[in-house]
């Protein structure tokens, strides 16, 4: 079982994070983690901070000669631009003189308002420095290690935009080779396997740019290679589908999950939406996966398939309406440097806390301590019970 | 902190489940409990077995003289139907002549494919008793108690169907008062605050029935009185929106949920979605709940607002193609009695889910081991920092 | 992973247990539970309660056809004695005429002042039916049905009493066919394998009995057929000795808990100490066990072996002296019924925890959802990698 | 609720460690963390190692200007000795002319054994560098942010040597004021209050030096100020004993742990053993304290005393006898630098793990997000229930 915590503050002196629970010999470098880190900064959209930041990982601990310990890994990035905000971060009360000055009129949409009321801050910094989806960073860096394991099990984890700032890409999954769709998105610059929308959503990102505003979207992921039965129907806590929804949710400026055919399912008729089931040479066959790969709470063979809705990000260089909290004033929201767009990166972000979620209920099934004892425990579950 | 753990099967002897962690001194009795396990057995469309059953659940330990000691909370409901089942379902081995034939054909939606795959059954029967959604009135009763101290702080979970069998009620949950608008729910047979549109869904349930079909819909809930600051910003497995998220999820046949203005939010640009602060008498005032109570993963003060997607039940009358797993060869579904839209029903399980997830969260802010303590420490939380 | 809660105040209707996570198809009946039921319930000293119950667990839930369905598996045991307390521990308030008087003289030693205090009730019947340690036979329950796993891996947990009201029994675990030794202290009255000490331990415990006191002792407890490697060294909280510690410490009455050389290991010096190392025909082998099976917080080959003191019983039929909290007059504190000696009692419990600790541990290294599949797993983890 | 992972190899760049679920607003600098550091090197009988580091912890999240802001605490604690280890532990494979040979001969009573066969490792320094008890620095770091917490709700953690390498202190916990044998602790080479016996216990020290052996021996530790109630007796994994018990076998070398007459409760009857309940001024008052300030798995008041037996060090400089397992031929176990006695340190990774367990039962209790909210609630908990 893994177990993992971050820490870090935006303009900190780095984030850190801490990945309990792996198993040992699992190789992996500092460069295969940068890459995910280099895929989450990529973007049409991203503001400067991508500019000052190249994001890489540095492993503290856990790695030797190449491969996992079994020990805890830690995994450090430091943030360059913690070199301009030592004072304002300092650790430590750095007196009177050099004190900034306090932040009091809070973004609406973002954390600053309920945040300070909950920790008792009355300087918003105190909440906006680690409320920051900066801290996705760290955990794409960790899933990074364990899409390494998964992917030795044949699972892969990708996702693409299927709409931003109101564009919609004409193309599911299902439409196409899906190594061929995730090829073409990786290759975009918003994440879309469409030519025609990609052109259309980076007019809308750049309208957002010229009109002070940001822009949201929807994307999608599509999990394959997940054996039969990941997840439990047992008891409600270990339905797959709820675990997932839990870290998609978790993500930053979410606001919305569907699996498979998902909010239209509720449109449909059950003879129309469910996927029948046919004798195969193997096994069975459907004709479709409205399910998204997930019945009774468990993962059933097809690909995984949910899609995530984002919100326009809440920082707007045009700031919103608010109240400066300390007088009581009516003022316009603090500006703090973001992004007009952050959706082809919150996809990226979205795989890796799918990675993460789908790590325990791998294990849990397949058991071990080691690269070679897990993949001798997966060779030798038994196979189906019937025939 | 809370915990809690159910177990029964669907047609074994009863379900039964254990809430540890709730304090003392609440007042609780099997009435109140009943009423929220009647709420469950309602709506228009459910099949027979909310005839034979009549569910009540028994206290059968941490409750003495009317309040609860401290101790875990042991319910148990008993299957009626159990009588008819006693030989089925036996827990000893009856002996091969009044063991009951094995289930091979699994429903396509259901747990029933992935469920033999995953325990090693060859009988499908061993799958369905658990995975039927009878499971649900455990939930629903265990969070019956949950609610009653949730209430004693003002905080109310209620839920009204939107959209079932394609009609969808023109209201939401800002049209109107709330309290009107959760009255007439209440009263409907579908759960719906809409005149019109109960009627359509109601004709929508009818056709299905006929056509042998069954049928979804979406439900939306709304929380109030929820204090600043559930949930939090700092670690992403605190964030309330995940942690809602799953427990939406958790629920047999969702297929999708979304906060606030949800999917929607992704067409909107920031300056339009984002509920801008404004002074008040007291504290601050928004104009609009697209965030739907919650900004970084913390309520607001804002009511909390969020759908969730049913899809069409898997159980049809007129069973879809299937597998019989055992020869390979193609045949119908199995058939088990179920209902053709359980969507007013899902909504009430959402509302006992919803509060079982608030708990922790609202424990871990205010503490205490009594309900005198509890509510000592909830008057005497300090006044918000700012003025 | 299993978890499990345990429900049920001692004059209550009953019992209740939840075990979820248990594998499928492992073959369980309740005559199995019950064998472990009435090792607890033996031994010389108990109280008439042990009388009036004849222990039985009845399987509400998971198991259906003699084999575990992979599904949550629920044990009710009856209280006998409830009969006689319908009014006195009523769920309802039974109103003024039936309510019995409240308790307010704590006994010293048991959980009455402080649980009173922390869940701020005014009646110490309030606290005492759950802080009972009738509560532990859910839990030999619930380990019985775990104890059938393990066993069908070669782990055996098994126990006997080495120290009772002062009398030691010379015999160690090493002196010793392990086998010879539990099958003797499995026919004594006070599960001690030693003939002559058992004489004296049974005079001591009738000693107590006319003096009106109680007597306590130490247990020791052997763990065989353990895998190399449960347990781990990477962090604080997966080693094993500490995950057992956390087991023993959490029966009632304990007050210590020691491994191996135990508190004799601070005597000696590392040379004196340490288990060396030897080649052997396969593998290795050791010439003592000081580590008592541990090292680095893992299972190491050897039997693990740990001793566990258990106080006199804080109920005696002479009472102590006790403050009357209502009043806070001098008084004796209040007469609950009990045992003189549960010493045997406690290691039967010992070794339910002990199980149920390792359960875990174990799984976590095997994985898998059957029984079926962690046999395979089992059968399939790589051989050592020395040589 | 707190929770924590560490990380870090012995001879890796440095530890980390990461605290999640500290409050807001508790004022904490590096110094004060400093402070609980080099009270752990400190004590005769370290080794070279303790020389070489000094440690530090930089604390690299969730404080700004002095204070905590509620997120994640990062901490790292650098290991100056990496410098000459920097090859050795390289994260990178530095290819077959830097790899440093494998050790593969394992010390009797460390983790090498059970560690290599767990992890699949054929180089035993895999295992050791993450089981060496260096890690146990970050522990203390960690938990010195807890104690300031605790501190400023009066509640103080500390510790001394009763017992090391066969010299037993005559001083307990109650002959004398504890603040005057603190301090005298605190100022001993070896922790110990008695002069006499400090003077032999370091001779026994010399002599181990001397014989290239080593020695172990015994810690109390005594918990003043806690509230009445901590911990619980409803279940049995909140019992306040078993939550410190796992904490205590948690620390490397650790085989006993006892609470308040410990083994030697199993020797007395009830009447002699239990603390009576004397009416007193305010409540009531004991007069001996042998249940270590634990009654029914809860505080109850009185101080929290235990005592932790530590077995000599597995690492000596004469080693012991083993196999290398890379060959099977006897051999003599690998050298690595090590203590020859480290109980005095060990006393004071004991406070810090103690520290760590209470933290949860005393936020459970009190909850909060501020240390203001906090103490607000504190100072609101409702009276005794009695009079």
């Amino acid at each position: 079982m893994i177990r993992f915590l971050t820490a870090g503050e935006s303009h900190g002196p780095c984030l850190i994070g801490i990945l309990e629970g792996m198993p040992a010999g699992l190789a992996i470098t500092e460069d295969e983690i940068a890459r995910d880190l280099a895929r989450r900064q990529a973007g049409h959209g991203r503001g400067e901070r991508m500019k000052i930041e190249q994001d890489r990982a540095q492993i503290l601990g856990g790695v030797r000669y190449g491969k996992t310990l079994g020990s805890p890994i830690a995994l450090q990035i430091e943030n360059r631009d913690w070199e301009n905000w030592r004072d304002k971060m300092s650790v430590h009360d750095p007196g009177d003189d050099l004190r900034t000055a306090k932040l009091s009129s809070p973004r609406p949409g973002h954390a600053d308002f309920a945040g300070s009321i909950k920790y008792h801050h009355d300087d918003l910094r105190n909440v906006i420095e680690r409320s920051s989806a900066r801290e996705t960073a760290m955990r794409v860096a960790l899933a990074a290690v364990c899409r390494k394991l998964l992917l030795s099990f044949g699972i892969e984890v990708r996702s693409h935009v299927v709409r931003l700032g109101g564009v919609e890409a004409p193309l599911a999954y299902h439409d196409d080779s899906l190594d061929d769709l995730f090829a073409r998105a990786e290759t975009s610059c918003v994440r879309c396997a469409d030519h025609d929308a990609e052109a259309k959503m980076v007019e809308a990102i750049d309208r957002a740019v010229e009109a002070k505003d940001t822009v949201g979207g929807v994307f999608e992921m599509v999990v394959t290679g997940l054996p039969v039965g990941l997840g439990s129907h047992v008891h409600h806590d270990r339905r797959l589908d709820g675990v997932l929804a839990q870290a998609m949710l978790s993500i930053h400026a979410m606001k919305g999950v569907e699996f498979g055919a998902g909010f239209s399912a509720a449109e449909l008729t059950g003879s129309q939406l469910h996927d029948q089931i046919y004798p195969a040479e193997r096994g069975v066959v459907r004709q479709s996966n409205s399910a998204g790969g997930i019945e009774g709470g468990m993962s059933n063979g097809e690909p995984i398939v949910l899609r995530v809705a984002m919100k326009p990000l809440s920082s707007l260089m045009q700031p919103l309406d608010s109240v400066n909290l300390s007088t009581g004033e009516a003022t316009h929201a603090l500006k703090e440097r973001s992004d007009v767009c952050a959706v082809p990166a919150a996809a990226v972000v979205g795989e890796a806390m799918a990675i993460l979620a789908l790590m325990n209920p791998f294990l849990e099934k397949y058991g071990g301590d080691s690269m070679s004892e897990i993949h001798a425990h997966f060779d030798a579950s038994p196979p189906s019970p019937w025939r």
